[in-house]
């Protein structure tokens, strides 16, 4: 078993928001992350696959097909979007790393066992100070 | 003269966007940064000031004050604001990360000439891969 | 159960010296990190928690209150000290970063419990080169 | 149970080819890595070990000693090297960074059971955003 | 004035060789770089612009079109090849980061003119301690 | 004209403390950085040289030959020590970052004309956050 970890970058703007809270409440909760114009980050993503080597291949999956579906299924639904406000990838969730972790999970688990592995982790970096990891 | 260099950190969300211009334009010419419902970023900032050494201290400014100022001039300005909707920071400016270090250098000059050194360089990341500098 | 790791920073000064050795047996075994006027470093200290996400928050635990317990219970010991010389953190130990992130390991684990968490692993980095984790 | 990471780098040349294979099919497979004359980067190694600390020391092994056996085992053999080409490190084996993984702990492991201690995890980083680990 | 910086990678392999001197010399001045099967780098290059600001678009230059002629006429040039046996790009010098600087240089300078802005300054790292800087 | 940058680490203990003042005066103005005790730091060492390129080698200097010369004149007199009572290398000044990197200019200056290039920059962090350099 050999673990592959590939890591892709995204901007994104959201707000910390729990909607049946008033103003006052949020702003307690969630601070500076509750403006309500929103706020924003370069995201960046790590994903680790884990599986056999192929011996045809040397590989565990091919890098280029893991970057086109963590393009396709991630980077393509949140990259340069407001994570509240646009298409419904975090739909009726707070918009927080740990969701949007756990969002993430479910958006590549089929694919990466198309690609003949399992998703091992997925770990995103709010800040450089901050970073989630969910292993399923 | 010596050169003195503090990096600062902020998130920030906005669009570029030409009020002049159609949403075709916008789209056309700013591409996925005009998402009507903004983007946003993980900035770095990075302020260099240029003085003599002062001989009782070793410094070319205190960076204690140099982390007070940028931080009330420029980043409690910014931090986890909407650049376009929040404030007057960038009022009546296109939110291009070259707007925005003009915009700065503004905001730190004679503050900094207060501490006894010169503004020598504002140096902005809006990510890794791209940066600004002005030099006045 | 989802992981989430905060980063801090701080600088010391050290020496690796075991006081039951002469000066020609610490240089022996510590090589130049038995400088006897101490050396120091940037020290990363990473800390990570495990929990389950609360629904009204999203978040496995308020950044702000372990941020806040960092500081107080680690930070504030540490930072601009001689790990050696100053305080009791280290006391009768020797200030390898292997002790150093047992002794962080017990002044963090009570205050995370408090907070709703579990501590989960602490990271520290003496350089960029080398890390040391222990996970309880 | 402790854990200790040490980072070492070194530059290679290879690249990615099946000989069973003809020149169309390594290209579909392997796109610009199968380019006939080879491609290189700077590869960044972390290996873990872990075991307990010694009382005398304060350490899980000696870093001089995991340095020296880092260096003598691997970097003598990969650095500046072509990995295809040079010796017989990787003799048979597809350059790809997962065959590299499991060369690499096989080229440690005994070794780092003569220091005391049991290895973890061998990754490397063939770029910043490609990683593979290996855990035996 | 203000000044535009974009940050691209690529891998190359290549070794250090006159062809005027025999092995002995070779190794004796370019030590492991003259390696006879070559060897590789992840380089990183930075290219820095300078210009007026557009009012119109907040711009000094459209990135987009800074990272298509820097694809065009650099890393497509350079990325997974050969730098000493692949095309003309550095045909006839010594492959060199010096070398490479110049030559990137003269492959950007007339279309950056083309993009309304003058070129300030080529910047190869080929590891993260040894990095060259050309002002044309 | 070309210039070439070398990248160097170096761990030191020390404190800035003008002994013309008492402790209170020490505190006030240098806070953390006046522990009586000493604190430490990782501190990283860019150094630019400039030339032209000798073109038997592509290289304006033998990056070993810069190595050597830093470790020797530099890395040598202060790595795994304690910068204000080890060796005479800042004696009778203030060891700031300021002070350091003009000291450290010093020690290089000559050394860079033998080996045929020019010194042009000195530029030291001491940490992630504060950068000073010196142009002489």
């Amino acid at each position: 078993m050999i673990y592959l970890t590939r890591r892709e970058h995204f901007a994104a703007a959201h707000k910390l928001w729990n909607p049946n809270w008033d103003e006052t409440e949020n702003q307690r909760v969630f601070g500076a992350c509750a403006n309500p114009n929103g706020h924003g980050h370069n995201y960046t993503i790590w994903v680790t696959v884990k599986g056999e080597i192929n011996p045809e291949t040397g590989f565990v999956v091919n890098l280029k097909d893991l970057r086109d579906l963590m393009r396709k299924a991630v980077i393509d639904q949140v990259d340069h979007k407001n994570l509240d406000l646009d298409g419904d990838f975090m739909q009726g969730k707070i918009s927080s790393t740990e969701n949007l972790c756990m969002v993430i999970w479910q958006a590549l688990e089929k694919g990466i066992l198309a690609l003949g592995a399992t998703l091992h982790e997925v770990k995103i970096a709010e800040t450089e100070n901050n970073t989630i990891s969910y292993f399923g």
